[in-house]
């Protein structure tokens, strides 16, 4: 069993302060931010730059240059709607450390995006949804299966496709969690690599109630076979609870200091 | 779906104080320990005597009426190996909240236990173990099956054999942790309860990991399908975190204040 994957979700342009150094490349907030997720235990990092119409590819290229030359060739995850952008950004990436991770695919408009995967040999992020949230787990499996025979007559290995469930909100889907944490057990035991958004089920909750959820949240996932989520790294209930999980699914070795390592 | 059932496990007579004011029947200690329980949201409180060879009888008798008595009929699960002691609090317990839990049978010496519960209208504590700690999960669905037919012929409501998966610790048995939750998603596909030591899971780990494993470890046997566990519940992180998968699991519902409830 390999060890839980954790992409830190802190570099995203809705942060105010990453837009602006984005818009000014200037780096100093954003590898302090690389920085923070790193030494918290991020496994990856996600670069979104938003939907970057104009100059994404340009931007992504500087993005990742920064990174991977700052914290000797970190793996990240490329999130953009922009297609060239992500491509850009795949043509300097370094791969030392891992293949890039193009977030994302789906089974709409975002189809091609594993095209895109196959053909830099990247891991593609394939969310098993189509338009909108999908109404129950045939749903779900219908959208997984043509994004896995996809990728797979392109060549790709199933294991470079990390499928999102859809993590849901709380407020206002309540009734819908154990149906999707069912699905997970459903990729898991097809042997299928799993991640997403998973705080998104804490959405509009207090501040303070955030990191309890996320953390019985993960907690459960990762049982029913979750192999990586996209999350804050910070959230420090929320890394002590995947080590923890790491040890009881037998994926780490305990040590009295398992929560440091 | 109905709540988790939080088992508070603190009135024990491994605890020098608890062990003191039961032998002098000094109500203060006890009562304070039931109190602190209680206040952090304990469902029923364990009433551990130990053996009790001697005047087991007497002892529990006492602690049900004073227990029930102080605390409106609060619901126990009375625990000792001494049989004439689970019977004489029997004889004086208040249903008006529940049923007495006989703590407890397995499928060795223990199995009269279930004819005691059975001929006491009690819910009983089943072990799926025999001697030692069973092998994998085929045999505990043998033990869990023998105590299952042994209490429906005697009468028994299933739901009223609370099976006890046998929760093992980490340190030394780490690779068994998944099987056995497996073993808990077995007995909920059955429709069966369940509930057991939970805390057992982080033993001989350093005190300030016991709550951060425990709550880990609870996550994943609720999301698995545990009813109920013997617990502190004067663990906070462990209680926020069975409040938490209670929302996911949709057995409350969400609101801002339902770690507050």
């Amino acid at each position: 069993m390999a060890k839980f994957i954790v992409i830190g979700e802190r570099i995203h342009c809705i942060s105010p302060v990453i837009k602006k150094a984005m818009d000014e490349r200037d780096p100093a907030p954003i590898l302090k931010r690389a920085k923070e997720q790193l030494d918290a235990g991020a496994d990856y990092l996600d670069v979104n730059i938003g939907p970057a119409e104009k100059g994404g590819d340009e931007l992504m290229k500087w993005a990742v240059q920064l990174l991977q030359s700052e914290f000797d060739g970190v793996p990240l995850c490329l999130d953009t709607a922009n297609r060239r952008a992500i491509e850009a950004g795949i043509s300097v990436y370094d791969r030392s450390k891992g293949k890039p991770i193009v977030n994302s695919a789906d089974a709409g408009d975002r189809i091609e995006n594993i095209d895109l995967a196959a053909a830099n040999d990247a891991v593609c992020l394939a969310l098993c949804s189509k338009a909108g949230v999908p109404s129950d787990n045939d749903e779900r499996m219908g959208y997984c299966q043509e994004l896995l025979e996809r990728g797979m007559s392109l060549g790709m290995d199933p294991d470079d496709i990390w499928f999102d469930p859809l993590f849901l909100v709380i407020k206002g889907m309540q009734d819908k969690q154990m149906e999707m944490l069912e699905f997970i057990r459903m990729l898991s035991d097809m042997g299928l690599k799993s991640t997403g958004g998973l705080s998104n089920v804490s959405n509009m909750m207090p501040k303070n109630i955030r990191p309890i959820m996320d953390s019985a949240m993960a907690a459960m996932a990762i049982c029913m076979g979750l192999t990586s989520a996209i999350v804050n790294p910070c959230d420090l209930r929320l890394m002590e609870t995947v080590r923890s999980c790491d040890v009881i699914r037998n994926n780490t070795l305990y040590a009295d200091s398992y929560l440091e390592l």
